[in-house]
């Protein structure tokens, strides 16, 4: 691979979803582009084992848990990945400790990408107030009373924070994703 | 069956829902409990045909459409229920009408029961301001951003407004709709 392909070499990402109801291919399409460009890339989730993900509200695919949040240490990452599933969130906000691992990327000013109903989780964190993202349309008013502008675009990059909508923005938000993690 | 188990007779109630999603318990329940006590019960959802309810994420019972919320009028229904199903209310807030259909009971001061995740569609019409409620517990910081208050009770009585937070409170809350429809 040319070094172009991997100027995410050295660096560590952390995907953070819930242990149930990530949708499948907002974890895998993010996963792929990461490690494509060279990126070591962990699942983190608040309980070891595995991740059941979802296509739509069907089963589908089962992933192992690298890091759970408890062990995991924001200060090895580089960046956080937040993929959506309308279950994932969800649950995912209830639990304290994962909501503060995501805080601490904001508070230390690393890339945070967050698709779909992902964002849920950064309203949770308190991180919003001020900022301009997307999301899957349904958030539009939590994401608006918890102090930030929406807007319906494929991606969108505010400073180290970049959205998207779906999964048919997987393609520019995995590679706006790449580009602030190569340029931070 | 005695005039005071009738005490909702002659009284139609809306349950609305999206056409996937909802908890089946948290239909189930409410639907029993109104028809019960005599009550004339539509379940109104955004399309015809079929209502795809859900255990938790995994796929359950199906249900007929009684109404589309086209064709639906406020103006029928003495009251409105939510079931919750985190799915549910996520989709149904994205459909324009049936948010106003929502909307209409609280113009019009009528008693509206809302269980588990099922708020989120009031937060969508915009009627929660000042109120009081509870919910899901993921709700509370977008329930508390749209200018309510959030209490974690089994029950919680507003005015015309019942909430609960989810399927082990379906007794109390059941018992609390029938109540507050009999009183208006």
């Amino acid at each position: 691979m040319s070094e172009m392909n991997q100027r995410l070499k050295g660096k560590k990402i952390a995907i953070l979803m819930d242990n149930e109801g990530v949708e499948e291919i907002e974890l895998k399409g993010p996963m792929q582009a990461l490690r494509d460009a060279g990126a070591d890339v962990h699942l983190v989730a608040p309980d070891e084992g595995s991740i059941q993900a979802f296509n739509h509200l069907d089963k589908g695919s089962s992933f192992t848990v690298d890091r759970t949040v408890a062990d995991a240490d924001s200060g090895d990452y580089a960046a956080l990945v937040l993929p959506g599933g309308v279950a994932n969130p969800d649950n995912l906000r209830t639990d304290v400790e994962a909501v503060s691992f995501a805080r601490s990327f904001f508070e230390d000013g690393k890339v945070v990408g967050a698709i779909c109903h992902a964002p849920w989780t950064l309203v949770e964190a308190g991180v919003l107030e001020g900022r301009t993202l997307t999301s899957w349309p349904s958030l539009q008013t939590d994401i608006e009373n918890a102090g930030a502008s929406w807007v319906d675009e494929e991606v969108y990059v505010d400073g180290e924070l970049v959205t998207s909508r779906k999964p048919d923005d997987l393609e520019a938000f995995c590679h706006q994703v790449v580009e602030a993690i190569a340029a931070s």
